[in-house]
């Protein structure tokens, strides 16, 4: 970690079983120095992180650059299917492959609750960093800070991650045209449906698990075969409504979704019911909408399937050639209707 | 601000006067918008940010990058010289100087508490555009997202920075060399005390006003007047003893303090025996150490005097030949001894 105070000692001590973050370890002092070099160093080797020092050095071959950040607050902190921490990865790295880019760095951020168990702490650092490894990135920053024990969060992570641009696409909503395509990487819903079923302590024939994963490698598949890509969103908050909604603002355009067409798992449909959520605007955390020239619809939808694990991509509508911001659905009954935004309260802290 | 779900709807109408923050404004959908609208677009404007996409496309004119992150959860959230938002500009600011880079571009990830005055956080936002602007850096990308109400903390703020390398020095721990000259750029231990006083409810005859301020500019005046720079680090939790214990740890080397050469304010030696602390081991957030070839020491310092405001740059020391890595400190009788890293439980939640 490169931060305010962690230049280390080595520390061959193991912490203890058992142990528990303390207000000592966000302090700047040996105490500090030590949890760094056992848990986050370890877990996140690199010779960028390996610098020790306040900012990484890192060596740029690209005239634009990516850069986001995002925080995470997710509650339970493990859930099937992934973690804070392993999702604290995948968030941001999609973000970055939603603007094109090659995701190269990531910055950790950890805001730790005092009485977290190390142990816990450990197991999610680890699953980080695998999920950094697995997603071609490395996480060569980084700052510990611990707050005063009130709840029971346990910790909460930023991730920003810096990508570089390698193509001469922009891809934006401003980008969208009449008659794009509309691609999903995979079935909808899984993310939020798997941490409210946790939540709800509801059991199901089969576990639902997130959908969490990087989706850099299908972007950069689709970059590499010249799929003219107009605009690209993963669908998190909000889902999928609420994206296509943001992009028909941005662009001043009518998105047009075929019902059918989209796919939604029969158990994530059946814990929908139950729950009284619509799949439509469950976040997702692996899933992504590709607005593509529909000449390379087929060309798309073929990369999209090799890079597509126990899922189905698919066309699921269109940009019509009407100036309105809305989206429509077009039901299995032949039915129009408009899909509005919520206000934002069906699912706090899925992310 | 560019994240999940950030394209927004224009809109005209103010918030109430009086309102908080609730679970909605971290949802994803139209009360989320309105507040990225309202609040953070407003006090980040930049064609960057406008962007609105979920991660920022920035140019970049340099080979290598420096790249830095920091959490802040200071409490109080305003404080005497400063607040949470102009700390997370200065400090993350500061991380990247302190890899001889310069500053550009900033992201800003928000934990919202439930519960929270908008028009605190509207304030805070506000103090950090202006902390940006001066500090010659743009926040382009952001993320927002809201946790329960249960203590009374308001916000959490993570910043990320990404600077531009343009020099061939390698500024760091393993550069430092016998006989390098250490200086500070002003007077020691104020955002520490400024903090502490407020949590204590102590009042002094004048009130002591943090240092937090952005250190970037006298770093490029160092490195534009070819000063040649070993290693520099900004001295924040755990203070100057902390710091200088990590560089002599990585470097191998003994860092030899001369007392009577450090700048600390009367006020500030006052109150620190009142609450029962070394100034030398409290938190400063706009004081870094340089260490650099001594006989460059007199210019540096003429080159510090030009940027330093209403304080005293100084050196305060040196690094020995002796190669074993401690942190000695003589003393105003002449005696000398060894000052050693505190574990860590000293200054809680000061940054």
């Amino acid at each position: 970690m490169t931060n305010d105070s962690e230049l280390s000692f080595t520390c061959p001590i193991p912490h203890a079983a058992g142990a528990n973050i303390t207000m000592a370890h966000g302090g700047g002092g040996s105490v500090m120095n030590r949890l760094i070099e056992q848990i986050f160093r370890s877990a996140f080797d690199n010779e960028f992180l390996n610098q020790r020092h306040d900012a990484a050095r890192l060596p740029l071959d690209a005239k634009y650059l990516a850069f986001t950040t995002d925080s995470y607050v997710v509650q339970p902190l493990i859930f099937p299917g992934g973690d804070i921490g392993s999702l604290a990865v995948h968030g941001t790295v999609n973000d970055l492959a939603m603007a094109g880019a090659r995701p190269r760095y990531l910055s950790a951020g950890f805001i730790l609750e005092e009485g977290l168990e190390t142990d816990l702490l450990e197991r999610i650092v680890a699953s980080m960093g695998r999920a950094a490894t697995a997603a071609g990135v490395k996480i060569v920053t980084g700052d510990t800070k611990v707050i005063d024990r009130r709840g029971n969060d346990g910790l909460f992570i930023n991730t920003a991650g810096v990508g570089i641009i390698e193509h001469d696409l922009v891809i934006a909503p401003q980008s969208v045209q009449p008659g794009d395509a509309l691609l999903v990487n995979g079935d909808l819903g899984r993310h939020g449906i798997a941490i409210m079923a946790v939540r709800e302590g509801l059991e199901f024939e089969t576990t639902i698990e997130s959908d969490s994963a990087s989706v850099a490698g299908a972007v950069l598949a689709l970059l590499d075969a010249g799929i003219e890509i107009h605009c690209l969103r993963d669908l998190t908050r909000g889902g999928l409504v609420s994206t296509a909604n943001e992009i028909a603002e941005a662009a001043g355009r009518t998105i047009h979704f075929t019902e059918s067409a989209i796919p939604v798992r029969d158990d994530v449909r059946g814990a929908c019911e139950l729950l009284g959520f619509d799949p439509l605007y469950v976040a997702n955390e692996g899933r992504f909408a590709a607005f593509i020239n529909p000449a390379h619809a087929e060309r798309a939808l073929a990369i999209l399937r090799q890079h597509a694990q126990d899922t189905e991509p698919a066309c699921i509508g269109y940009v019509t050639d009407e100036a309105i911001p809305r989206v429509t659905l077009e039901s299995a009954i032949g039915a129009t209707r408009i899909l509005d935004m919520l206000s934002g309260e069906q699912l706090p802290r899925i992310c």
